[in-house]
Protein backbone atom coordinates (compact mmCIF):
# COMPACT_ATOMS: atom_id res chain seq x y z
CA UNK A 1 0.00 0.00 0.00
CA UNK A 2 1.23 3.15 -0.94
CA UNK A 3 1.75 6.22 1.70
CA UNK A 4 0.41 9.42 1.70
CA UNK A 5 2.31 12.21 0.28
CA UNK A 6 3.18 15.02 2.14
CA UNK A 7 1.04 17.96 1.23
CA UNK A 8 3.57 20.68 -0.31
CA UNK A 9 3.26 23.24 2.74
CA UNK A 10 4.24 20.41 5.23
CA UNK A 11 7.18 19.85 2.86
CA UNK A 12 10.35 20.26 5.34
CA UNK A 13 14.22 20.90 3.98
CA UNK A 14 15.89 18.71 6.21
CA UNK A 15 13.91 15.90 5.55
CA UNK A 16 14.53 16.71 1.49
CA UNK A 17 18.63 16.91 2.41
CA UNK A 18 18.32 13.82 4.72
CA UNK A 19 16.29 12.30 1.85
CA UNK A 20 18.92 13.16 -0.82
CA UNK A 21 21.98 13.06 1.74
CA UNK A 22 22.29 9.14 0.27
CA UNK A 23 24.37 7.86 -2.91
CA UNK A 24 21.07 5.59 -3.87
CA UNK A 25 18.22 8.00 -3.30
CA UNK A 26 20.32 10.72 -5.04
CA UNK A 27 21.25 8.03 -8.41
CA UNK A 28 17.44 7.94 -8.23
CA UNK A 29 16.51 11.21 -7.85
CA UNK A 30 18.98 11.96 -11.08
CA UNK A 31 17.08 9.36 -12.93
CA UNK A 32 13.41 11.46 -11.96
CA UNK A 33 15.02 14.43 -12.85
CA UNK A 34 15.30 13.69 -16.69
CA UNK A 35 11.50 13.89 -16.64
CA UNK A 36 7.98 11.84 -16.86
CA UNK A 37 6.99 9.09 -14.69
CA UNK A 38 9.20 6.04 -14.46
CA UNK A 39 8.61 2.39 -13.46
CA UNK A 40 9.82 1.50 -10.26
CA UNK A 41 12.09 -1.49 -12.14
CA UNK A 42 12.60 0.72 -15.01
CA UNK A 43 14.85 2.96 -12.39
CA UNK A 44 15.74 -0.18 -10.57
CA UNK A 45 17.72 -1.31 -13.15
CA UNK A 46 19.50 1.72 -13.77
CA UNK A 47 21.28 1.54 -10.59
CA UNK A 48 24.89 0.58 -10.37
CA UNK A 49 25.46 -1.75 -8.49
CA UNK A 50 22.26 -3.58 -8.72
CA UNK A 51 19.73 -3.09 -5.30
CA UNK A 52 17.65 -5.22 -3.69
CA UNK A 53 13.79 -4.80 -4.28
CA UNK A 54 13.72 -4.62 -0.48
CA UNK A 55 16.03 -1.80 -0.46
CA UNK A 56 14.63 -0.18 -3.11
CA UNK A 57 11.20 -0.07 -1.64
CA UNK A 58 12.69 1.33 1.60
CA UNK A 59 14.27 4.32 -0.49
CA UNK A 60 10.66 4.79 -2.44
CA UNK A 61 9.35 5.73 0.63
CA UNK A 62 11.87 7.85 2.07
CA UNK A 63 11.86 9.61 -0.66
CA UNK A 64 8.06 10.05 -0.74
CA UNK A 65 7.44 10.69 2.65
CA UNK A 66 9.95 13.96 2.44
CA UNK A 67 8.00 14.99 -0.36
CA UNK A 68 10.86 14.40 -3.05
CA UNK A 69 8.88 12.26 -5.56
CA UNK A 70 5.34 11.09 -6.11
CA UNK A 71 4.75 7.05 -5.91
CA UNK A 72 1.28 6.22 -7.66
CA UNK A 73 0.08 2.65 -8.18
CA UNK A 74 -0.04 1.50 -12.17
CA UNK A 75 -1.16 -2.28 -12.09
CA UNK A 76 1.38 -4.41 -10.29
CA UNK A 77 4.08 -1.86 -10.63
CA UNK A 78 4.88 2.22 -9.49
CA UNK A 79 5.21 5.02 -11.68
CA UNK A 80 7.79 7.39 -9.61
CA UNK A 81 8.25 11.22 -10.60
CA UNK A 82 9.89 14.01 -9.24
CA UNK A 83 8.39 16.79 -7.82
CA UNK A 84 10.19 18.94 -9.05
CA UNK A 85 7.49 21.73 -9.25
CA UNK A 86 6.81 21.11 -5.61
CA UNK A 87 10.45 21.18 -4.58
CA UNK A 88 11.38 24.35 -6.62
CA UNK A 89 8.27 26.80 -5.57
CA UNK A 90 9.21 25.80 -1.78
CA UNK A 91 13.22 25.99 -2.11
CA UNK A 92 14.24 27.97 -5.40
CA UNK A 93 17.34 26.62 -6.57
CA UNK A 94 17.46 23.64 -4.68
CA UNK A 95 17.21 20.81 -6.99
CA UNK A 96 18.93 22.28 -9.38
CA UNK A 97 22.32 22.87 -7.04
CA UNK A 98 21.95 19.54 -5.74
CA UNK A 99 21.58 17.96 -9.27
CA UNK A 100 24.15 20.31 -10.65
CA UNK A 101 26.49 19.40 -7.81
CA UNK A 102 25.86 15.62 -8.42
CA UNK A 103 27.10 16.03 -11.72
CA UNK A 104 30.30 17.51 -10.83
CA UNK A 105 30.83 15.25 -7.97
CA UNK A 106 30.33 12.35 -10.77
CA UNK A 107 32.59 14.01 -13.28
CA UNK A 108 35.53 14.47 -10.82
CA UNK A 109 35.67 10.49 -10.15
CA UNK B 1 41.37 15.32 19.50
CA UNK B 2 40.13 16.91 16.17
CA UNK B 3 39.63 14.95 13.56
CA UNK B 4 41.26 15.55 10.01
CA UNK B 5 38.98 17.60 7.92
CA UNK B 6 38.57 16.54 4.33
CA UNK B 7 40.70 18.40 1.58
CA UNK B 8 38.33 20.44 -0.28
CA UNK B 9 38.69 17.87 -3.72
CA UNK B 10 37.09 15.31 -1.43
CA UNK B 11 34.23 16.59 0.07
CA UNK B 12 30.94 14.53 -1.17
CA UNK B 13 27.85 15.83 -2.08
CA UNK B 14 25.55 13.08 -0.35
CA UNK B 15 27.67 13.51 2.87
CA UNK B 16 27.38 17.23 2.71
CA UNK B 17 23.13 16.31 2.25
CA UNK B 18 23.28 14.11 4.99
CA UNK B 19 25.23 16.60 7.82
CA UNK B 20 22.25 19.17 6.82
CA UNK B 21 19.31 17.01 6.99
CA UNK B 22 19.11 17.58 10.66
CA UNK B 23 17.60 20.01 12.40
CA UNK B 24 19.63 20.63 14.89
CA UNK B 25 22.64 20.54 12.34
CA UNK B 26 20.84 22.83 10.09
CA UNK B 27 20.64 25.29 12.90
CA UNK B 28 24.06 25.39 13.77
CA UNK B 29 24.77 25.82 10.30
CA UNK B 30 22.46 28.96 9.65
CA UNK B 31 24.82 30.55 13.16
CA UNK B 32 27.94 29.70 11.56
CA UNK B 33 26.43 31.23 8.26
CA UNK B 34 26.39 34.67 10.00
CA UNK B 35 30.57 34.36 8.91
CA UNK B 36 33.65 34.34 11.52
CA UNK B 37 34.23 31.78 14.07
CA UNK B 38 32.19 30.73 16.77
CA UNK B 39 33.40 29.21 20.02
CA UNK B 40 31.63 26.09 20.43
CA UNK B 41 29.94 27.01 23.81
CA UNK B 42 28.61 30.05 22.35
CA UNK B 43 26.77 28.00 19.00
CA UNK B 44 25.29 25.50 21.97
CA UNK B 45 23.57 28.61 23.68
CA UNK B 46 22.19 29.92 21.20
CA UNK B 47 20.24 26.64 20.04
CA UNK B 48 16.17 25.83 21.13
CA UNK B 49 15.90 23.82 22.66
CA UNK B 50 19.02 23.25 24.70
CA UNK B 51 21.47 20.00 23.20
CA UNK B 52 23.55 17.97 25.61
CA UNK B 53 27.42 18.64 25.43
CA UNK B 54 27.73 15.10 23.92
CA UNK B 55 24.91 15.15 21.39
CA UNK B 56 26.94 18.45 20.41
CA UNK B 57 29.94 16.59 19.98
CA UNK B 58 28.62 14.53 18.19
CA UNK B 59 27.00 17.18 15.77
CA UNK B 60 30.25 19.02 14.96
CA UNK B 61 32.27 15.62 13.62
CA UNK B 62 29.40 14.96 11.46
CA UNK B 63 29.38 18.43 10.19
CA UNK B 64 33.10 18.88 10.14
CA UNK B 65 33.98 15.17 8.45
CA UNK B 66 31.25 15.94 6.00
CA UNK B 67 33.56 19.31 5.21
CA UNK B 68 30.80 21.76 6.34
CA UNK B 69 32.53 23.45 8.84
CA UNK B 70 35.84 23.63 10.41
CA UNK B 71 37.13 23.29 13.81
CA UNK B 72 39.93 24.74 15.26
CA UNK B 73 40.99 23.99 18.84
CA UNK B 74 41.69 27.20 20.67
CA UNK B 75 42.34 26.66 24.49
CA UNK B 76 39.48 24.20 26.46
CA UNK B 77 37.50 25.45 23.51
CA UNK B 78 36.74 24.88 19.50
CA UNK B 79 36.33 27.53 17.51
CA UNK B 80 33.95 26.41 14.72
CA UNK B 81 33.47 28.29 11.39
CA UNK B 82 31.69 27.55 7.62
CA UNK B 83 33.60 26.58 5.24
CA UNK B 84 31.15 28.67 3.02
CA UNK B 85 34.13 29.29 0.33
CA UNK B 86 35.13 25.36 -0.51
CA UNK B 87 31.05 24.12 -0.30
CA UNK B 88 30.62 27.27 -2.60
CA UNK B 89 33.76 26.16 -4.70
CA UNK B 90 32.07 22.63 -4.84
CA UNK B 91 28.75 23.13 -5.69
CA UNK B 92 27.18 26.75 -6.61
CA UNK B 93 24.40 27.90 -5.28
CA UNK B 94 23.84 24.99 -3.03
CA UNK B 95 24.78 26.27 0.51
CA UNK B 96 22.81 29.40 -0.51
CA UNK B 97 19.92 27.69 -1.27
CA UNK B 98 19.55 25.59 1.43
CA UNK B 99 20.12 28.92 4.00
CA UNK B 100 17.27 30.14 2.10
CA UNK B 101 15.52 27.11 2.27
CA UNK B 102 15.80 27.18 5.96
CA UNK B 103 14.59 30.75 6.46
CA UNK B 104 11.71 30.09 4.55
CA UNK B 105 10.66 26.99 6.70
CA UNK B 106 10.86 29.63 9.57
CA UNK B 107 9.03 32.20 8.58
CA UNK B 108 6.31 29.47 7.57
CA UNK B 109 6.05 28.31 11.07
Amino acid sequence: MIGQHPPTEQIVLENVLAALGNPIRLAITRILAEGGEHPCGAVGLRLEPPISKSTLTHHWRVLRDSGVIWQQPAGRENLLSLRRQDLDDRYPGLLDAILGGARADTSRT
